[in-house]
């Protein structure tokens, strides 16, 4: 997508792909800046640190890794030693592992000289195939918001998100936001409720930006608000993201997604999760079985921003001695969602609606 | 309640009841001040800018602004332009008109010569009987705390809250507080999570203040965590408080409390709303027809801490040119609802639930 004109993916490789430059999303929306990874440890640490986030670039990022990990040391021992170093930096995307092993796959059995260009390639089909996939998912959830368009009479579609499932959480387009793009591109009049997705605020930082560079109408509104504009009929359709769907349908996302999609079946209001095949696990029969990541306290007592002068600072919101805890993602039951939007198109959150989207998964 | 060893009410009079002295909960948990209020205006302004805020406070607030009014002007159109000024201050809790017609009803008739005196009368009375009611709402609440703790055999009691509805919402005491601050006192371990509440943070600045000055365990969360940890069984249950009660039993409250409340049903938590009988609106049939203050933008777009040096300052958190919308309540269906701790005891959210309390509305 476009920042000031200019195109941009998250990521890309230079020099000769012994580094990738990323735009680091720690310093949106008030600063553009990109960083500059070429090493294992560095990508890990741009995942850890949040430089890179959302489920498909945290994969496309860690591949790249993988790749500069064997550049360095191709033997087996290193190669393990990157997949669980990287692996291990943050538990909760499933996306992370599944790239992890497509590298991992794509060297192992070969010799040692090819095994770096090997794992690169990888990375770089990765990331191509993920633009690929997203735009799919874009041209899949456009049909479904030119349906509820119709509905309007030409009155505006209200889609709330929460978080950020826009171009930036992949390698380009989004998954929640690309139909939404593509709905904007196209002349359908929307407007979108952007959770500002507390306590990170993805929402008020990185969604409002993507959609405020790209031209699409949008207010950022307090995560506690959402309820009360289902309640008052001024949404119209949720379409978030995710970080892990269980084979049965249930969603781990951003934490506070639950609380939405219980508001929009109190209310009538479709649930839309758009994915990639890659964020399903199969391996896992039911959500409570995902790992929730535990984040830093100081991510709730503190809160980032611009100063009158423009300079960033960051504050301390919380009285001196107040705890705080902070669990980044949760569940939301496959029964409070209304489907799932993938590559593929629409399906059901069943089991048996995504293995009918994806058979070749029906033996796993 | 207590600040460092010495007790305070939220509101008390000062110069021979020419003025009253107010804590300033906009500076809160920063920094501790008070700030004096004279005049009608003044008491106007404090409650427009949430200098003072909390359902019951602003309404003991409103009855001294309506005292400095007639004792500056005691003629029939002062009395009523007083009224008209503060009722229009903020639209959503009731107990801001209840307290005015309160002092309306025990001036008018009289002579202008006692006027101001029985104005000044009233609205200390009204301050007196919060905090009575406040410590009656506590005792029962206490009871239903005491149940709880016994099936927890030892455990820490787990009870979330959203906003603040202790005693800087009040007079003294609390009323979704108080029965805490008792069960704490009466040596029941229990501990609170304390939902942060954005936009404007009352949660996380007030309510975590309060408890940290009492000593009560408490962690801050961001308003998205309720949900996962009702469904984790980390929250044994929630007590709100409530700007209005309808007589049907809906609860307008500070915005996300709709979504906790949903999560609790959910998940099998108790709901308790705790409130004084003042905040019953027996006019309206039910919660849609509450009126529902939409508050500025600048509370979504900016977020206000100490800077490391202790300096406090306000940051931007979204893009430049991102609008931002901001409705300040909900409301939370009668059916969502455990029950209404009052200072007469337990309710059922229902119109015969509230009316078998209060029987003296029956014929409202």
């Amino acid at each position: 997508m476009k920042i000031d004109g200019k195109p941009y993916r998250t990521i890309w490789p230079v020099e000769d792909g012994n580094a990738v430059e990323v735009i680091d999303q720690t310093r949106l929306p008030h600063r553009f800046e990109t960083q500059r990874l070429s090493t294992m440890e560095e990508a890990a640490h741009a995942i850890r640190a949040m430089i890179v986030r959302g489920a498909p670039l945290i994969g496309a990022t860690a591949a790249y890794g993988m790749a500069f990990a064997l550049r360095d040391d191709a033997s087996d021992e290193a190669l393990d030693r990157a997949h669980d170093t990287l692996n291990a930096t943050r538990p909760t995307a499933v996306n992370l592992r599944w790239a992890l092993k497509r590298v991992r796959d794509a060297v192992r059995n070969r010799p040692r000289e090819v095994r770096a260009a090997a794992a690169l390639a990888e990375a770089a089909a990765i990331c191509d195939e993920d633009v690929e996939t997203c735009r799919r998912i874009g041209e899949h959830g456009l049909k479904i918001l030119r349906e509820a368009a119709a509905r309007k009479a030409g009155a505006p579609l209200n889609v709330l998100t929460h978080c950020n499932a826009g171009w930036l959480a992949c390698v380009d387009w989004g998954t929640a936001l690309a139909p939404i793009y593509m709905a904007h591109d196209e002349g359908i009049p929307l407007s979108v409720w952007v959770d500002e997705t507390r306590p990170r605020n993805q929402g008020a930082s990185l969604t409002a930006f993507e959609l405020g560079s790209h031209g699409v109408p949008h207010a950022v509104i307090a995560d506690n608000a959402g309820g009360h504009l289902m309640q008052a009929g001024r949404v119209d359709l949720a379409i978030v993201g995710t970080d892990r769907v269980t084979r049965n349908g249930d969603v781990a996302n951003k934490i506070g997604t639950y609380l939405k999609a219980l508001a929009a079946k109190d209310n009538n209001v479709p649930f839309y999760v758009a994915l990639p095949s890659s964020t399903i696990d199969w391996t896992l029969a039911s959500g409570d079985l995902i790992p929730i990541e535990e984040r830093s306290q100081s991510e709730v007592t503190q809160m980032t921003g611009r100063l009158p002068d423009g300079t960033i600072a960051t504050v301390e919101i919380t009285p001196p001695g107040s705890p705080a805890a902070n669990p980044a993602f949760d569940v939301t039951p496959a029964r409070l969602v209304t489907g799932f939007i993938t590559e593929r198109g629409f399906a059901p959150a069943t089991e048996n609606g995504l293995r009918s989207l994806f058979p070749e998964f029906s033996k796993t």
